[in-house]
Order: C-alpha cells, then sequence, then structure tokens
C-alpha cells in the first residue's frame, strides 16, 4: 500500500520505518523538500520523502504524525484536493508543555484533533488510533506482552478495516483492537494521554516499554 | 478505624458496606437525617447513619461518594471544622449528563474535584482513588483477575498510606496500587473517566467486570 507520513519527528520516523519494513511503499512529508530528518531517513530506509503536498499526492492513506497543534496547518499545506477521500490515520496529540509539566492535552472549540480534522476536511475518512502509547510499542506490539490495547475511532467501517490491517501489519493481533466508536471517542483517548504522562512517571524513567491492558472477569 | 462515607448512592452504599464487613465501624452520612435510602442501609448493615455533619464529626476518615458536581456544597455541609486535620478519601467523579451520552468530565476552574476539595477545605489531606473503576470493583478488586490497577493521588504521604490500608482491607495488593504524586494528577484520573465509559460499551452492557492493568516489558 502507497502511505504518506505527515511529520518527521520521532513518531512519523518510526511509523514509516515500521510501514517499509513490513512491506509498504511510504513517502514521508514535511514542510520544505529539503527537509534534513527526512532526507536521512530516506537515505537510512531506501525510501521517499517531499513537501507534505507531495506525499499526500502518493499516499492511499495518510498518517498524520504531526503534533495535534500544528495538524490543521499542516493539513491545509498538504491540500485538502490531495486528501480527499482517503482514509486519514490520526495519531497525533496535542500537547501544550507552555505552562510546564504536565502538559495539557488542548481542545479546539471543545473538539480533538481527529475531530477537528473529520470537521474541517469533511472528504476524508479519519481513524483516530495509536496515541494512547510510545511510538516504540505503536510500531512494535510485541515489545509488551499480553493484550494490551489499541483504540480505533472514526466515522467509516471501511477507513477502520483499512487502519486494522495496517496495525495487523505491525504486529497487533485483533484481541487487542478495541473499536470505541465514532469519531467522537476519540478526543476521550486525546484526554487520556495527561493520565498516560503520569503513569510513565510512575512505572519508570520513560526507557520502559508499557501500555494499558483489560483486565476483564472471566 | 471510624469511617465516614458520604453519599447513599450505589457507589457510597457499596464502599459503606464493605468497610463494615472487614471490621470497620461506619456512619453513612446524607444531606438529612431521615434520608431512606441510609435507613434502609443502616438496618442491613448493623451500623448508622446520619447527617453529612454527623458523620464527618464521627469519621476519622472521611469518604467522598457524592457526585462531584455536589461535593462542594456536600462538605460545607459537613462542616469544615468536622473535616480539619482527617484524611478525605474522594472517589468521585464530576460527570455532567446535562447534554445527553458521552457525559463531560467537568473542572471546576480548569481543576478536577479533588484538587478543589484540596483548596477549598486546606485543612483536610485528600486522597484522590478508586473514581477510574465501577463500584463492584472498587470494594471487591478480586471480581478481576491479574494485576489491574488502582490509582493514588495527594500531597499528604500519612494519608496515602492510611488510604492503601483502606485499600487493601478490600482486596487491593500491593503491586495494584500505583501512586501517581501529587493532588493534580487526580485531575487527569477523573478525565479518564470519559474514556471508561466508551470502553465499558465496547466491553459489554455494563455489567462485565474490569478494569485497567500496565502490561509491561519484562
Amino acid at each position: 500500500m502507497q502511505i504518506a507520513v505527515l511529520g518527521t519527528g520521532e513518531v512519523g520516523r518510526r511509523l514509516a520505518s515500521r510501514f517499509v519494513e513490513v512491506g509498504h511503499e511510504v513517502v514521508l512529508g514535511s514542510r520544505t523538500s529539503d527537509n534534513a530528518a527526512a532526507h536521512a531517513w530516506a537515505g537510512e530506509n531506501n525510501a521517499a520523502h517531499g513537501t507534505f503536498a507531495d506525499a499526500a499526492v502518493f499516499g492511499e492513506v495518510i498518517v498524520n504524525a504531526t503534533g495535534g497543534l500544528v495538524t490543521k496547518a499542516v493539513l491545509e499545506a498538504a491540500g485538502a484536493e490531495n486528501l480527499a477521500g482517503k482514509v486519514v490515520v490520526d495519531v497525533s496529540n496535542a500537547l501544550d508543555f507552555s505552562k510546564g509539566f504536565p502538559p495539557d492535552a488542548v481542545t479546539f472549540d471543545g473538539l480533538g484533533v481527529a475531530e477537528t480534522i473529520q470537521r474541517d476536511f469533511p472528504q476524508t475518512r479519519v481513524v483516530k488510533t495509536l496515541n494512547t502509547m510510545n511510538n516504540q510499542v505503536m510500531a512494535r506490539p510485541d515489545l509488551v506482552p499480553g493484550d494490551h490495547v489499541v483504540f480505533l475511532s472514526g466515522e467509516d467501517a471501511d477507513a477502520k478495516a483499512v487502519t486494522a490491517g495496517l496495525l495487523r501489519d505491525m504486529g497487533w493481533r485483533d484481541p487487542q483492537i478495541m473499536d470505541l466508536g465514532g469519531i467522537s471517542t476519540s478526543r476521550a483517548t486525546e484526554q487520556f494521554v495527561i493520565l498516560w504522562v503520569h503513569m510513565n512517571g510512575g512505572i519508570g524513567d520513560g526507557s520502559v516499554m508499557w501500555n494499558i491492558a483489560v483486565q476483564r472477569a472471566s
């Protein structure tokens, strides 16, 4: 599958590398075509990079790995016409560190990032996923034992099926994938990230790979 | 130990019964001394009930099991002078269903319920706990297998130790008890409850006993 990964930070590069590793074609998108991190990544991974628009034109699926605070500007740069009809897999969080630690999980007129993407780019089919864990676990769920969980939120069943397929390609198993419902449920996952930050502090120094799981009565 | 449980809803009655069951003396507090639910509970459990103030005078530990939207009024009725110096175990959430489902997790000038208790009743020692699961699991953690988790948030180490002792009395084991840090961390647990609601919808019809757990790399 042809995948555009928007964002050259740790999350974007991690996912882009993993998608290449499992056999997908990836273009890593950034603001400018001469982005040094993207260039280095493309060389190391024998893959391509380009502007957000270049990547969006290429991608059958668009993965938003930019910070949620800049996502709207990024998708405008990618071009609504290049996103129309496509699955947008949003893995972002909108964390505001301007008041120090812990950050705030920002909302926009009360909506989360994925909700605003779906509202502002109504021809896309947005699926929120993977934003409730660190990026290593996103890409390699086998780093953590057991049936730890990844959420899906979105309005379009086909888009969720495509997204679940990409999760499976990275090693996620069906019992781990929990469909929460419509795109509005993604806001709760974005707000969860502050609890994640506190839990991460309690669990270790940030180097411990972990995720939440559901324990239920048998 | 002498425990005041404030609130005669399902959460308050469940915890009050469990505290009696494991050997504590309990007064169940409500707005009026002739509350029918409290009277029935006291008869069934061979325990006492009274006004919020009656309960607060009695309790060495005060458990706030009222809805977070009314907690401030309840604690004012209990009387700041009756709460001073005591451990307040806050298990509440401030859920606003006025716009339908899912509810909003309300904040007060940006603060959560437990934070506002600590701010408005500065002579209390507030510990937030148990608010991230259903009330059956709060009182009987053995309903769910494995090392599912309960959080502690608060400023006072001794108050946390007292609270952890009450958790142990109900069956919680030390590996399950995660201290998140200061009282501000409780806000993240209150915001988590919306994700909990969505997860609960995905897990079953509300009758499935479950809780979150932490899975970590060995």
